[in-house]
Formats: structure tokens, C-alpha cells, sequence
């Protein structure tokens, strides 16, 4: 039997079961001990009290013949497409979003990975070093050659332009893992550069939620042209809790044109909502009805405050490492806060070393490429108390 | 930028996409009318209430942070993959399953779809003719060609067995769109072969729930050999009526074993489980725990008692199609009725007559494959009295 060879390049385990593992494996043989955890980025605040009665009103809604809902469109509910656009404003306060152009998934990673369906397997691909593995490993499973952007502390952390043309270009900001995030200048300067070499970009918007800067788009399609050459992937998981939910959204805009190989016309539109019809069913009603209880005031306000502890919880976490001396990303905009160790050890050595003596389990950042040796992620999203005691101990632990 | 050429393979709409679209202009140019829908797979009956029950539960401990849950296993909770296995038995009683065989998904589509990432570009596939759009679509996306095996009228829509060597045989029985279920006899031929040539069997068991003759088997594994060449998708959607819910699962037995083309041996269950934790999250908790309650004694009886209407139903329009004459396979082990036009009419144009005449709509054959033309696909997913009408209608109409 014929096997997908491109399996053999993978890493065994996917960076986050590898980090479970370990903890896991500390944890076997130090009953007892609590470890905090701040390395998988997952929420910890329970959802809105309004989602949580839409979520009731659908359930009951499947009880009986008369409300009962089975196959849903593939593309999702035109309720929760058109809640989305009618509540994503840039910041003049005119929407972002056609409705049309949203396809409700269940989730930022299933479509990040699914993606990959739609450009060919001799498709050059560029990616940021760090970066989320799954655009990495989604790619290699599909058979493609991989061209680095490196971001290095030199320059903050941000990506360089790719040295060859790349058909398809992986952006994520504010990022993950460093947390860095873009200026309407920096992210103009992508969407020109896209739109002169032809090449698309999928942007990874999971993050959106924790913009504050002024400055900073919550959207590409803030930026003139990305219309034009940006996909762009967003997900509840981060804004509203929504990680054991499952619920996200991707924007494939009308006006994202391409070519077929033989010249013929390519709407991208029209090929992922292909692709979706074939191989995806529509995300769960019940989690879609869900959802709609963050476009209520209550809902709306109730999320944000988690967002708000989140993002209080990551400026103490920058503040800290950046009081001992560490180079610091992220931690503004951004729940994750990025250190590079100044004694430069090796990142699964501070990941050890931080278990082992703090009862903290970062990740390391060479679990996100290259360029990340040397450094550690740390997220926002726990207790303000969790917080703090995990702040004594690193004071206590990296003197 | 280079797209995925082989979308241009495609036809343009998904069958069901395209059916759904005429029944909408029918029902627009005809105000009032009220079409019985035979169309579509979809289940009509309420869930149970003991998966009512489960899913508000579970959205209560989403409400409080001590027993919130964020991000699952990409495989699926224990608590779901231990009921299924411990509730999944053979004649004698005996357990089909391991359960860390079993991968939770949200839904069969999506795993059906996907399961194309395991194989490689060069892969030969032999799919039925007539089948499940989705089989061939997702391979014809993946780049394949495709070799069918005709399912005749002449030996009861079974299919032959392929010509070429084949590296991935998809089977799904009991039949979608046929019904005809396989016996024990017949699906062992079909494993023999399989490991005879070192083929792997992509068994679609969204159905099983329907089986009631004692020489049919539920479950792929209840026939020797299969744990070495077989993968198992299965549904809650059927069976259960979890079609909005969605969810659903895969077998990949860690018995499966194969070669990548260097000769390093493989294991498609680790392979499957690379794939999953890169391109999907796992199923929404809320789904997964409603699922629970499916394995109370209520909740079997309630789910139990949907399916036994459906066949019901299905066993009645077999009746009725026979009686005017036309061939008819399914309807019993199955909620689907395939009937052959004895007049040789074009499927399309029998859709357009039951639709315009007895205001029913039905799946066109053609729509599955070839080998379907001049016959259509009906469903047993009703009420008693909306299958009853709709017999009345085509006795009228068909004499």
C-alpha cells in the first residue's frame, strides 16, 4: 500500500503532546506537587453566563420534533455569519466583513491545517521562524519544501521578507509565539508585498481579542489590498473561551482571485467553500447558537473581562522576566509573553529546569522552530493568583 | 500562486449542495407547496432526553471555573472512547473495540475526507460505482485516479472486485446509496482480498445501527483479518441522530501495519494520530459528554426506537416501489430504498417529476456514480405520516 512518505519528515509528536508527556512524567514521580501551568495556550475562565443559557435554549431546541435542527448549512449559520460582521468594525466603525465571505469551522486549528488543501503540492510556502507548528507540519504532510522567515531578537522578533517568491505566506499577528504584533504600517507593507509577487497570505487572526494598541489592526482587512491577496483565520477559542467548544471562522473574501496552472480563472471563494462541502459537515448547532451569546452586552462585557485578567496576567509575566534580565516580546496585544534567556541554555533545559524548581511548565521555544533556541513561551491565561505565585518563584529560582 | 489544480477535476457543486439548490427553486416558483423531503440523509426525530440531559450538564460545568474544560485530547475523551468499545460487541457478546484504537471526530464526513492524508499522491483507490460523493472527490482533490467497481442491478448493486491492484479499497455497507448490506460470507471475501493484497479497507459504517439480519455484521471487525488491513468511520449521526450535533468515530486498529516506499515499517494508527493532533482539536466537550447519555439504558431505547421508525418507513417505500414494479435494493438493515425506473428514465429527470408531481424530493442515482443512472435514492428519515403521504402521492402518479 502507497503511504503518505511525507509522515517520515515529521517530528513523532506533535510540540504540545511532547510537553504533556513530560509534565505528565514529572507529575508521576512528584505526587502532590501542583504545577502551574502556562505552557499550552488554553483558556481557564468559564464562558459568558449568556453563552451558557444560549447554549441551554439549543439544547432544548434538540428536544423536540418542532425545533430540532440536523444538517446544517456547510458554511455555518447565516446568524452567526452575519453576528460576526455585523460586530467586527475597523475603527471607523464600518464592518470588515462581507457575511458571505465567513465560513464557520470548528475551529483557527482545522482550517490552519486544512487549508493546505487548496494550493498545489509544488506550492512554495513561507513561514516565520518560530512559529505555530501546525503551518509547518500540515505543509510537510502535503509534500511542500518550506522557506524560512526568520525573526530574530535583533529585530524584535519580527519576520524578514522571504528570499524567494512564495505562492502562499503564513502571517500570525499578534503572533505565537512571540507575541509580537503588527502596526497598520508594518502589515500594509506584507499586503503590498503579497499582492506585487502574487502570493497569498494566510493570516492567522486567533489573537485579535488582546489588540489594545491603537495602532495595531485586529484585522488584515484593516489594510487596503488584503482583500485581495488575504485569507484570514479567526477562532473563539482565545476571545471567548471557546477552546473545549470548538468554534472558529475563516474569510475567504469574493475578490481573491488566482490561476489555475492552464491560465484558467480561480476564485479561492469558491474552492475552499468546495473543499469545506466535501470533507467538513458544518460545526455543531449547539455551539454555534452558543456563540451568539457574546453578541449580547452581558456576553460581550463578560468576555472581555477574561481577555482583560489574561492580558493583566502577561504584562506582570513581561515585567518580570524583563526586571531578570531576559529579552522580552509579547505580554501587550498579545496574551503570550516570549523570553530569550540570557545565559543562552538550551530551551528544553529551562523548560526542565523551570519544572523541576518552580512547578511552572513553560514551552520551549525551539518546539516552534529554529530561531526560538534559546527561549521560552509563557501565557496570561490562568488566575491572577496562579500569576503571582509563579512570579515568586522565578524571582526566587533565576537570581 | 499555485493552486491545487485538481479542483478543476471537480464537479462544480457538491451532489447535495445541487439538489438542495433545485428544491429551493422549486419551492420559490411554487409558494405554498410543501415538499417531503427524501432527499438528503438527514435524520427528523428529536434527540433523547438522556442526551438532552448529558448536554445540559455539560454546559453547566462550562459556567464555573472548577469544572470548566478548555482544549481536550485530540483523540477524545476517555470516558467517550471506553463507553463505545465496552457497548460495541459481536454476536457472542465479545468487545469489537479497543478503545485506544478508537478516534473521536466531529463526525464521519470530516474523517472520510481526511483519511486521504495517510496515503500517498500515487495511491490507486478503487471506490464503488455508484458511492458517496465524498470518497472520490476528497481522492480526486489528493491529486488520484480513481478505479471503480460497477455495482450492477444484475447482481444486486454488489460491487466487483477491482481489476488493477488496488492500494486503498473504500466499502461501506450497509450501502449508502444502495442499502444492501453485506453477510459475514461476503465481507470476509472482501478482507481476504484485502490483506491477500496488501490493501487497506476504508469501511464506511455510518449505517450499522440498521442492521437486523443475524448474518450481517455491524462491524467490520467482527470478521477475521480485518484488525490487519481495515479502518472503521462510524457515526453518532444515524444512529442517534447526532446530525446537527456532529459527532463521530474512526477505528484504526494499531494492528494495521504497512510500509512507506523506503521499506521503513508504518503504523496508520500513529499516523492517523499525527494527522489529528495537527489538523484537528478534538470534538467539543459539550458533544462528547451529550453523547453519554446515548449509552443509559433510556438513551439506547429512545435512540433505538428512531431507527427502528426509519426502517420502518424504509421497509414501507421499498414495498411500494416494488409493487410498481421498479428494482429495488435496501430497506432492510438500512434506512435507504434504491430503486431502478423500469422505463429507463434519466435520474435527473425523475427527480424533477417526483419533485414537481408528488411533491417529494428524492437523490438522483446518477448523482452517486454511472452506475446509478436511471435510478433514485429515498429515505426513510420521516415521519410515519409524511412516508405514508408520500406513498399515496407516487401510487397516483407512478400507476
Amino acid at each position: 500500500m502507497k503511504l503518505n512518505d511525507n509522515f517520515q519528515k515529521l517530528a513523532k509528536n506533535y510540540l504540545f503532546s511532547e510537553v504533556a508527556a513530560r509534565i505528565a512524567r514529572f507529575k508521576e514521580g512528584n505526587p502532590g506537587v501542583d504545577v502551574i501551568r502556562m505552557d499550552i495556550g488554553d483558556v481557564t475562565r468559564p464562558l459568558p453566563k449568556a453563552v451558557i443559557s444560549a447554549m441551554h435554549e439549543a439544547a432544548d431546541e434538540m428536544a423536540s420534533s418542532a425545533t430540532f435542527r440536523g444538517y446544517g448549512p456547510e458554511q455555518g449559520y447565516q446568524f452567526l455569519r452575519e453576528a460576526i460582521a455585523a460586530n467586527t468594525l475597523d475603527t471607523d466603525g464600518n464592518p470588515v466583513y462581507d457575511p458571505d465571505d465567513i465560513f464557520i469551522s470548528d475551529g483557527a486549528k482545522s482550517d490552519v491545517g486544512n487549508l493546505v488543501d487548496l494550493f498545489g503540492s509544488d506550492a512554495r510556502v513561507a513561514l516565520m521562524d518560530p512559529g505555530y507548528p501546525v503551518y509547518y507540519d500540515s505543509n510537510v504532510m502535503a509534500g511542500r519544501e518550506v522557506e524560512w522567515m526568520e525573526c530574530r531578537p535583533e529585530n524584535g522578533f519580527r519576520p524578514s521578507l522571504p528570499q524567494e517568491r512564495p505562492d502562499v505566506v503564513y502571517l500570525c499577528f499578534p503572533n505565537n509565539p512571540t507575541g509580537v504584533a503588527l502596526t497598520r504600517d508594518e502589515l500594509q507593507r506584507w499586503v503590498d508585498y503579497a499582492n506585487e509577487v502574487q502570493a497569498v497570505i494566510i493570516f492567522d487572526s486567533a489573537y485579535n481579542a488582546y489588540v489594545r494598541s491603537a495602532d495595531v489592526p485586529r484585522s488584515v482587512y484593516e489594510v487596503p489590498g488584503a482583500e485581495r491577496c488575504a485569507i484570514e483565520v479567526c477562532s473563539f477559542s482565545k476571545s471567548a473561551g471557546f477552546t473545549g467548544m470548538r468554534l472558529g471562522y475563516t474569510v475567504v473574501p469574493k475578490t481573491l482571485a488566482g490561476f489555475f496552472s492552464d491560465g484558467a480563472p480561480a476564485s479561492l471563494h469558491d474552492m475552499w467553500r468546495r473543499r469545506q462541502c466535501t470533507k467538513f459537515n458544518g460545526a455543531s448547532y449547539v455551539v454555534q447558537r452558543a456563540a451568539m451569546g457574546l453578541f449580547t452586552p452581558e456576553g460581550r462585557a463578560e468576555a472581555e473581562a477574561s481577555v482583560r485578567l489574561y492580558l493583566e496576567n502577561a504584562g506582570k509575566l513581561r515585567d518580570c522576566f524583563a526586571a531578570m534580565g531576559w529579552q522580552v516580546t509579547g505580554g501587550v496585544d498579545s496574551p503570550y509573553v516570549w523570553a530569550l534567556d540570557p545565559r543562552g541554555r538550551d530551551s528544553w533545559d529551562i523548560f526542565q529546569r523551570v519544572l523541576e524548581d518552580c512547578h511552572v511548565s513553560v514551552t520551549p521555544g525551539s518546539g516552534f522552530g529554529d530561531r526560538g533556541r534559546g527561549c521560552i513561551r509563557l501565557t496570561g491565561f490562568n488566575t491572577a493568583a496562579n500569576t503571582e505565585l509563579a512570579i515568586d518563584r522565578f524571582r526566587k529560582n533565576f537570581k
